[in-house]
């Protein structure tokens, strides 16, 4: 440790980079933002490879220096020991399941779906009928899984909140944008209704002063 | 705790599946066996979606009968307090980081290239060439991004031999199945052949007595 802080290079509009900005905000932790703009192809530069050689945002700088890529490796990492993490075994082993789901079967979908349909300008002319159609069944599909659980559950990790829910939240709460309609999922609605009432809790856009 | 034993339902030819029992294997934790055949349908079964809602292989039922999906979370789970995980803080971060970057990064290239090309019947005649180009492409970076690693480090998640080593073993030690050419990676190549040499090594195709 080097007296330092936290540094974040992120984008605001993304909701993997939103994920480490909502558990430090919850747990806490100061933390300096450094912008990067992917689609000035400011994550392939040479000094930003050098940080994460898989050219890809959010990346955390820890306070000794060290590089830690995978907005979810952020989640485990920034929660270990917290309330963030549950300290049951299987429920922690419930924590990682959702972590996977979310980057296998719910980002893949819901997210690239709105990266194409709303962030990236054009984006709309660039994806074919198929690929959308494509989100459209896989991400529902995952949206159906999480809507199941939640029929019989508050959270995703165990008795509380969790990191799993920081990283499903992430995406989900704005799946709108990239055209998935949440009416057919009430007790997904119900849950992010409570992920947002949260003391602690800050929308997407936020960043520290 | 029942007294039970871990049970597994798995197919041999996943590398998915293949990740825990390696890690089982290296372990020394007795389990069972459950074949399940994807192209059958039988992970969609009522019966096999009571325990995973996302139908999926590979699915880990524990000794006490509660399940658990994703493999990289079995992984986790499986390799907690032992000498599988690091206890530095930073290289278990790193261990975290690997098995996203493998679910996110990797795998559906590298294992999704596979299953089409080499083990779904017929699947070759049923993907498109911008598909195929797609993996390619992608899949080559991510192995671009693990040959840089290996350049100057023996392990991915640290020190020693991981569960982030047994992750990215399992469909990179196969990725001339789906048309990969690991020539031109011979970092790549000799960390394959430290994996396959170590004590408690099993090759895909192995499973318990």
């Amino acid at each position: 440790m080097t007296g330092g802080r936290y540094t974040l290079y992120s984008m605001q509009g993304s909701g993997n980079c939103y994920k480490p900005r909502l558990a430090m905000h919850h747990l806490g932790i100061p933390f300096s933002i450094v912008d990067v703009d992917i689609e000035l192809g400011e994550s392939r530069t040479p000094q930003f490879l050098a940080l994460n050689a898989n050219g890809k945002i959010p990346l955390l700088v820890l306070p000794d220096g060290r590089p830690l890529a995978e907005s979810n490796a952020m989640l485990l990492h920034l929660g270990e020991g917290t309330h963030l993490i549950p300290a049951d075994p299987y429920e922690r082993a419930l924590v990682w399941q959702w972590l996977f789901f979310e980057q296998y079967s719910h980002e893949p979908q819901i997210a690239v779906a709105r990266y194409w349909l709303h962030l990236k300008p054009g984006g709309a002319a660039m994806v074919t009928a198929d690929q959308i159609a494509g989100w459209r069944k896989k991400g529902g599909a995952a949206l159906g899984v999480m809507e199941g659980h939640l029929e019989k559950a508050d959270w995703f990790g165990g008795e509380g909140f969790s990191i799993a829910d920081i990283a499903l939240y992430a995406y989900t709460h704005v799946a709108d944008e990239g055209g998935f309609d949440l009416a057919p999922f009430p007790a997904i609605r119900a849950w992010l209704a409570r992920v947002a009432a949260l003391p602690g809790h800050v929308p997407i856009g936020w960043r520290p002063a």
